[in-house]
């Protein structure tokens, strides 16, 4: 079967972090959906300032509402909801064939609605007692590596080369 | 054997980063130590405003300069040199005991010479070739979950609970 990863922002809110996610989804060969209402706009500069170097080498999809989203990918693949909520820690899943991981606002994660319609899918990233969450263009990187760590990071580079000097 | 988390920033110049990253530190435990010079001060709003919530659960040192750190860390654990140069997979280190991930600025990355004198220990976040690197607080994130996922998240909560509903 092929993999595919696709990265999903569900009405994210902060330039800086759409900005950082674009550009981990670069570096991977992730696609990326944004699900609206954005908090900004993607010409804003904090935005490309963030990513700038990175959209040339992007595939983003926008859509207007989550419904939408979910009719066009729902029978494409499996989903996965990142969340503090989660009962189940991002490690475990099997992950397989077109992936799509899912990530709420920055101030409101996803709703819980959707959580709830999904209780086996919804993943969390362990964390302290106490502490609100990760950064989330940081969560989204940690999702995004260990599922491909899970593929063995086919296609990806694994070794890299001084610029001054080399190896022995 | 005791296993702790060290996160190394060595002469971290964008506040907005190095502000994640003390986030990524509260949420895990893990101490941050930070190389001077810094190319901002930690009372810096965009440092402050990217972690502010959480300094107060950090553990935070500062060195003048990385011959001091490593006079004062090298004899009590492992240090791994978090590079797009190193020729290992990150995945790979057995991690275990007093962990050190370091990593580089967000321009030049770490001092080749640094990462000669460590050839063993020097690895790479899987990329897709031509891609020049992740976002600093990026990579961090994806390294220290993965130290994490070795020692099988102890300590760390695991699940989570709706606000607003309840788990079947």
């Amino acid at each position: 079967m092929q993999n595919s990863l696709h990265i999903v922002l569900y009405e994210p809110e902060i330039p800086q972090n759409t900005g950082n996610i674009s550009r981990t989804c670069a570096a991977v060969g992730a696609h990326l959906h944004l699900i609206e209402p954005l908090g900004f706009e993607l010409t804003d500069a904090k935005c490309k300032r963030a990513g700038l170097d990175y959209w040339q080498y992007l595939s983003v999809s926008r859509y207007p509402n989550w419904a939408a989203f979910e009719q066009q990918h729902r029978k494409k693949g499996s989903f996965y909801f990142f969340t503090t909520k989660g009962r189940k820690v991002y490690t475990e899943p099997d992950y397989q064939g077109d992936v799509y991981i899912i990530f709420g606002k920055e101030t409101g994660g996803l709703p819980e609605e959707l959580l709830l319609a999904h209780p086996d899918e919804c993943v969390r990233l362990p964390m302290l007692d106490g502490i609100r969450s990760l950064n989330l263009s940081n969560s989204v990187a940690v999702a995004a590596y260990e599922v491909l760590r899970h593929w063995n990071f086919t296609d990806l580079k694994l070794a890299g080369e001084l610029t001054r000097f080399r190896w022995m």
